[in-house]
């Protein structure tokens, strides 16, 4: 059983397949994450989060991909184009639920920027409501922000916790935010990215431990934040038609089943998945999607375990408090779990 | 075999159920519809067409609504939402392709202007691709633009053809638009509202008569445009749920059949179908049913005449011409028919 | 414009597209048809057709397949599988409403017969109700008549009309039946057999010809059968993945919609896309879509007017007759459209 | 934290609601199970469950109901009008993959006995496959095997493991069978039942400890059990419309990802829910969904918990042998969790 490293510092095993170098979605060759993160004054917690399936034209190479919406109740822009087509002519942009449509705006100025020749584009963008946190209303997300956050793209480790689009966001009833991961499967990559805002604190479990209800009356300020959502970007260079890709997309449900939450009715839960590679034959389902979707799930845990763990105290709107998951109790909670691993 | 105003005068009938006294999507009470128009200088030929189901607060009293796409090559906003929850909790706003997001999230600040309390809300907008006749990338829609289309929504006469979020669009390769039409089945009312942009020239069947194929040489100038797309709103105050209405919206298609299209790959074209009728008792499927669909298909082939026939020749961007369908050929071509039918 | 045989003789012209020299679902190369049919004392008018996409072994060596639900009140068998793998690994069979299940249970018999080292299998079965002629209470269909239409299916002509799963159904308030039409588009052809019992007798239209409403009150006896079905089965040897024939699928309305009908609540409308050909490379969409979803429409509009030219009258269960659509009456009212399309 | 019986026994907690007093799918009032287990000779492992939602009319007078296809290698029948008009009709019976069409048939010759008058009914059924122990090709489910488990159904304590439609199947290659559990949310009851036959051994969770991982190499017996399925039976008595029905089945996802698999490609993971109150007012999503969807998931984790715990040793075709899970093994993984948990 692999110890990926982040959660390793925390004796959280996730699964029996091993992560990339970055543990990251960043691992799967050609993807980019770029964020910009805006705090300032005492309620701007907010911020946007670029993922690059590659860093070329996207409209005139566009990738295959597929989305799935666990639970609708988000702003997600541009899944009906994906789905009709099975493909993702633009990069990926997350923020805050009340900017989505400004940063779809943006987001079409910077493919007619990059592609002056073309007439129309689907930008594709998700959101959570950071509102806990952030004056959501006042929309002070800018196409700069936007453009910030893509050109600041790079493949190299991600930066998680509150950043981009994670800047105001909870999970579990802690201070959520950008949570990666990735595992490898023979010669394919699987990589995760997800902005985590959902679940409530009695929920949270980490390797089964019930470690959110051991929790539940510490680490609290006034009244709890509301239902939340939380977007899934998956990645693989497996070279994966669009209903294959909505295969793997079903299965972030089970990662996040495994991390606790029974997915409330307010969240905006999506999954959107891309293939880095052209499938130039067509890979037989008996043959390649088993262990992909092993390593989904896995990825899927791994990236909640790390988004709670890099996230760090904020404080924001009205004095709203979220607390980081405190890493001195989660490490009490595993350890004789750990031990007894170990027999 | 009723014959309904407007495509009256042409000798077309449309099935045999009658129109209500407006023959638009007016005549379902409560709704209300509104247009901003944009033709400026040589190239500016867009608008905004807004559709209240009702002129209270719709985020606090909204009604029940279902989504189908028939084919999604198109943006539409809002659409995961409206699957998941089944109520729409805005007004629908219309315009072209590149503007959309701004228009959403004009809609945005229209509805936190209606309903300061409220910190999240799913903004429903379609478009066309008006990029023939328009210097679509301008994106000159403003949110002013949206608000004028909003703030003069009436429950009267609704103007067709170039009008709103019609202004630039085309339908069988002649000027297309705006086009409305309402059947009454029983006590209920059903209407539909289309933004219509789409299907080649050759394909156009009026009453069934290969028109678009007798006319497939003449009225035309330079290149055709390209695919387009339909915007279809379904309007009812039938006492349906979402799922009922989901049933309605798919027999849009059969409506469009009948004008002959195959419904093109590079078509956006979507179906939003909403009650202004909260059902308080369920109907049963198999009273209240197929009475709806019949009026679903003649509203949807109604509208697409009446579209036609109400818009004028426009002259846009770069000198192309998209002509009025030629009433004089028209109503020669469906002459022979008229006198057959009243034997 | 192109006049196809068989609907050729009624001045019936179907779109502009050459169909192949059957006219049939057989023009795509490999496809077998057979039919068994039970016709017997005074209540058995029903009986099975298969549809064979090739006629090797199928689970071994499964064709890319594609369903859609266009009205889901309907018993077909089969489809939660071909939609999670986008394959089809039986012949598909059509039969009575009553006897889906043992159709099915025959067709994994003879699957386990061709392949006896396989341990599980997925029928894909269809039906309409044909109980306004046929006792269909007494499920007559025995496994012998499954085997009869499969060994029997051939690549050549295809019998239409009051034959296997056809013997007993309507269509439009006439006598319907199979139905079956082609159409090549560049180096593919495109084919369609349908399995009508759908519409009511006011909505048929012909040409756009309102022959339904024309005939409204002749060559009817007692009551009406009551709300039918449509299966309609779409075969290629263009080399498409699953999400484009899924797309070619949803056509179907298009070409149903031609015809009048408004896809009643009690309808079980189902259609079943497969191509012949493992897609090597992935074809682009914006390349090979449209020419094929005009072969679509037109081959399902073709396919109806077949089957209804076809059928002869048939008296069954307590009496009930079904009148064949009058040949004389048609030509009439068809006849003024054909001159003056010549113009 | 509570305690549900049976699990109680092994220190299993799941979640934290409390659990009916059967802590079974009987809980919801009105509902019926019933078994036909057939273990005969060295080759027959196999079985029918029945659960009716009523001991009504059910063709007359049916309940409400929506399905979700997890992952959809299986072959499930009636889903197609379930989708369409959001009601079962009919008992739903589980049996054997290569028996699902009898058992359809068996079902359809039960509601033509029940209901004389009826001249087309939806049956309703699922399926596992249980070649592993059972000559699943010997198709020895007759239509008195799927009468006895109907008529034999009652309202009490439901039989778990080796039974009915579980006699021959696995479940995280262990020997698994029927589970059920249920949950109490205020006025309401949610209620489940499992046909367990998923998993791979190293997956198994239970409480989040990796007992499968622990026990990877014991308790086999020759080559593992092929991929399986699961299908899932939700019950409830609050009166939800088919669009919220649906909302609920797809948590069921969230229950499975606890007990730790990915979810296989080869598996038939299908959710069929249903309510025994029909929507007499429609109830709001956002007053009523939360706790219920709690409960689908604690009721599926607990079912297959359940499902493990209630099954013994079965040696069955060809010699192969699924062991039962080793309770005192599993007392001893748990203990450890359990003693810190009452800190």
């Amino acid at each position: 059983m692999s110890y990926n490293h982040r959660s390793h510092a925390f004796d959280l095993s996730v699964g029996t397949l091993e992560s990339g170098p970055l543990n990251a979605i960043t691992d799967v060759a050609g993807v980019h994450v770029g964020h910009k993160t805006r705090i300032e004054g005492d309620d701007t917690r907010t911020g946007v989060t670029a993922i690059l399936p590659h860093t070329g034209h996207l409209y005139h190479d566009p990738v295959t991909a597929a989305v799935y919406t666990i639970n609708g109740f988000g702003k997600a822009v541009g899944f009906e184009q994906v789905r009709e087509l099975g493909i993702l002519e633009t990069p990926i942009l997350l923020t805050n639920t009340l900017s989505t449509w400004r940063a779809a705006d943006a987001l079409v100025t910077y493919m007619l920027r990059q592609s002056p020749d073309i007439w129309t584009v689907n930008p594709v963008v998700g959101e959570c409501n950071d509102s806990y946190l952030n004056d959501i209303k006042a929309r002070v997300i800018t196409p700069e922000d936007a453009f910030a956050a893509l050109d600041s793209a790079s493949d190299g480790p991600v930066t998680e916790g509150c950043v981009g689009a994670g800047t105001g966001t909870s999970c579990y009833g802690f201070k959520g935010g950008i949570g990666t991961s990735s595992r490898v499967v023979g010669e394919y990559t699987v990589g995760a990215l997800l902005q985590t805002n959902f679940g409530s604190r009695e929920e949270l479990r980490m390797n089964g431990i019930p470690v959110g209800w051991h929790l539940r009356d510490q680490y609290k300020a006034g009244k709890a934040p509301g239902p939340g959502s939380v977007m899934i970007i998956l990645a693989t260079d497996a070279p994966l038609t669009a209903r294959q890709l909505q295969r793997l997309a079903k299965r972030a449900a089970f990662g996040l089943g495994r991390t606790g939450t029974a997915c409330h009715h307010g969240s905006g839960d999506f999954v959107i998945a891309f293939s880095t590679q052209r499938a130039q034959t067509i890979q037989l389902d008996h043959v390649i999607m088993d262990p992909l979707f092993s390593a989904v799930v896995d990825c899927v845990e791994n990236a909640v375990y790390n988004a709670l763990l890099a996230a760090t105290t904020i404080t924001g709107r009205e004095g709203n408090t979220l607390y980081a998951l405190p890493h001195d109790d989660v490490r009490r909670l595993l350890q004789l779990e750990t031990s007894r691993r170990a027999d």
